[in-house]
């Protein structure tokens, strides 16, 4: 028997115990977005150490302005010294649960539900975003230092706590720690597998912008009977805004927004359309059937390779049952822009800014809120170690590993290319149906066991 | 002494005492358009039940399909059997306090604070609207039977408990009570002043009608990142709905919304023309300086004559601190519009959804809910009883009473009309500056004073 077949043996004779150590992860509503929740999210933060210290890592709860850092050490003096060394990241904070009641289990108490579909799921906030994702490789370590005494390469572990906020600590301790934390490569677990049967590596990742703007009309409420007519409704204001950030053919408004931004190859394009991506199913699945991007481009160059624009909340006036005939004085939406290669989001939140006010009445004002950036990034396909990683994938699987892209944005990845100047492999177990960011997330249980046994293949395959 | 004069007496000599029975009224927090107080509003409905017994009123709680009616009779056997009878209607329900953090003091604890101009007001919900209104009728009321024995009118009085809920449950009551309610003439207080030395009878109402609609895109919250660019965002479809109800110019563009709506007379532009209305001031005292309306009409006829379209309250995705890369499953907007004579609001209210549904694109949905309509209102300025209740308050404020329009709706004085055959006499000591339906509602304490005082007299004048 070969090291690895030990440790693969290893991981599925302990899986239950795994399991009940992610669930211990899972019962902790670890939500950064909101202050009330900071006594629970240094809790997450401390059951990591105390996780990282049993295998055996050096580890430390390292402080900053917001939420704490988790870094752990495993670097035996038994690895030759010009050993490669990784940086694994993953983080332990969540997204909200809300709306609670749209959940069909406790978001904060984990739940194994078998479905139609003959596969065990688990249904918890964070159970694939990224708790699940991220007790794959720790448990994947376990295993190799249970069995062979220490892992095959060196490895730095580091668990953030505000990825679901935007990350506003990141970059100064990343700055701070530069020395400790660039490594060889940078190993990243928040993203998909092709299909449920098909593991990726996602290489291509959008940028993200967040602005808040808000509109204020009237000094106070107003009754709509007294004053409407007359007065300035910042809802009617806002909502010409909003609407005017695309044309009909969903292209984006804003002045300068393309900038920078060129089409995918043709290469690309025809490898694209090899993928054969059901779109058809793909919106299916989440009640939808037209694409409604830009027109003028194929639905997966929309979702992969095209910025965009969404509104990610909107609030005015009274919200409540029933009616109240209110003039409200201020009407604020959330919103979001997913970038591609090239495009510059201080320069885009500038543009954006310039193109409300233009459309402000003389007697509005307008507040804008930052909620964090980050540029989009290409991972080269050249890296040598993606080669490593995709191989020992596909042996986990049986079939070849797909390089993908992927609409989501991923700041991190930037950082540690900007920053520490260390290629990532982006390498996730999730899928499209995990509900991740919505109520009954999941975390489908394939998904843990062949996500475990494939870092443990991964970890080995780095080391040559 | 005339019997009048006693009776103004013994109000001054027992304000303290009126103020405080005031006080008890407003410390109940009978919100009607949210079921969470459903027993507070019960609350109300049995203190006002018990306070007219106790002046010698025949008083009973009568139930709905919703919320209590309180009605009371006094018809004195002294009185000659052809004596007037009057109907006073109030409201014991008040808005919702929300948000509440922008009182400076609780909403439920009324305040009596004197301000910079040494004017006293009372800061409560509902100080004005509509408790500190209906308690003058019912102070006045008081005086005269405590020093006369019994009041110079027949007088029935109605406490509806749903007004700020669109009267759900007032129309069948008035069908069922007909006879016990259909009386010489209606007298309505929950209006206001001209200004705070000029009385005022209002004796132009617009209509309104009610509709919200959510617009429903995919099945669940998604991933602004895994379907940014590809999936359709409620929020914008929304938008631009909103976005479409008017035009650059302020015209409402819903299809047949001005059928039946004349321009005012001449004479009666004429005559508003010479109102000097301070519209700088009206609006400069909200924080605003630039009539918002129809361009083509000015803005006293955009307020008192002309029909508006307000969003009163805007909701979808996430609205906490901080962001959330979601793409909402659904989007809610409340729309009222105010309405004028000729106006059809159920033919409105059609044009609308029809309006909403052909912008809908092919994979959304779209949910109505209707809350409540009233047509507007025109009380004729040839009514018997109008200008003895005007010469009346004319006496207590040594001013002339202005007869005025008003741009809120006030569905019960349609009903009164329609379904009882009786014109309505809206008098009220309200201002402009009350902030009804928003925090810091207040009554001046000289509104209350007067006001009672008003009401001793009008009831002597209706009596001759």
């Amino acid at each position: 028997m070969s090291q690895l077949d030990t440790v693969l043996s290893r991981i599925d004779q302990n899986m239950e115990q795994s399991i009940e150590r992610w669930f211990d992860l899972l019962k902790i509503p670890s939500i950064s977005t909101d202050s009330a929740y900071k006594e629970d999210c240094l809790k997450a933060a401390d059951l990591l150490k105390n996780t990282l210290q049993d295998i055996g890592f050096e580890t430390t709860v390292r402080p900053t302005s917001g939420l704490p850092m988790v870094v752990g050490h495993h670097v035996p003096d038994t690895l030759p010294a010009d050993a490669p060394h990784v940086l694994f990241y993953g983080h332990y904070d969540v997204q909200p649960a809300d709306p609670l009641e749209k959940w069909n289990t406790p978001p904060f108490e984990p739940a194994r539900i078998t479905g139609e579909d003959g596969i065990e799921k688990v249904y918890a906030r964070g159970a694939a975003d990224d708790k699940g994702q991220l007790m794959t490789f720790v448990e994947a370590s376990r295993a190799w230092i249970e069995t062979a005494g220490h892992l095959p390469v060196k490895v730095t572990i580091l668990f953030e706590g505000e990825e679901e906020s935007g990350s506003p600590s990141l970059d100064a301790f990343l700055e701070e720690n530069t020395a400790e934390l660039s490594r060889d490569v940078a190993l990243i677990c928040d993203t998909n597998m092709w299909d449920k049967d098909t593991p990726a590596i996602t290489t291509r990742l959008r940028g993200i912008m967040h602005d808040e703007i808000t509109v204020i009309g009237p000094s106070r409420d107003l009754h709509s009977g007294l004053y409407g007519g007359v007065a300035r409704n910042p809802i009617r204001v806002l909502s010409r805004i909003v609407a005017s950030l695309h044309d009909d053919e969903g292209t984006i408004l804003v002045p300068g927004f393309y900038d920078g931004v060129a089409d995918v190859t043709s290469e690309t394009r025809a490898q694209w359309e090899e993928l054969n991506f059901p779109m058809v199913e793909f919106l299916g699945d989440v009640g939808l059937s037209l694409p409604a991007g830009e027109a003028a481009y194929p639905a997966l160059e929309q979702l992969w390779a095209r910025p965009t624009c969404d509104a990610n909340g909107i609030i005015a006036g009274y919200t409540d049952e029933g009616t109240k005939t209110v003039i409200p004085s201020r009407a604020t939406v959330k919103l979001s822009f997913r970038l591609v290669p090239g495009q510059d989001p201080l320069a885009i939140r500038e543009n954006l800014r310039e193109f409300v006010r233009a459309q402000l009445p003389d007697d509005c004002d307008v507040e804008f809120m930052n909620f964090g950036a980050g540029t989009a990034l290409e991972v080269p396909l050249d890296d040598p170690h993606l080669q490593k990683a995709a191989t020992a994938m596909g042996a986990e699987f049986g079939k070849d590993t797909v390089l993908m892209g992927n609409g989501a944005s991923i700041p991190i990845a930037t950082s540690f290319k900007e920053q520490l100047g260390m290629n990532s492999l982006l390498i996730g177990f999730g899928l499209n149906d995990d509900s991740i960011h919505s109520p009954n997330e999941k975390y489908n249980m394939p998904s843990f066991v062949h996500g475990t046994r494939s870092w443990a293949r991964i970890l080995e395959a780095l080391a040559v």
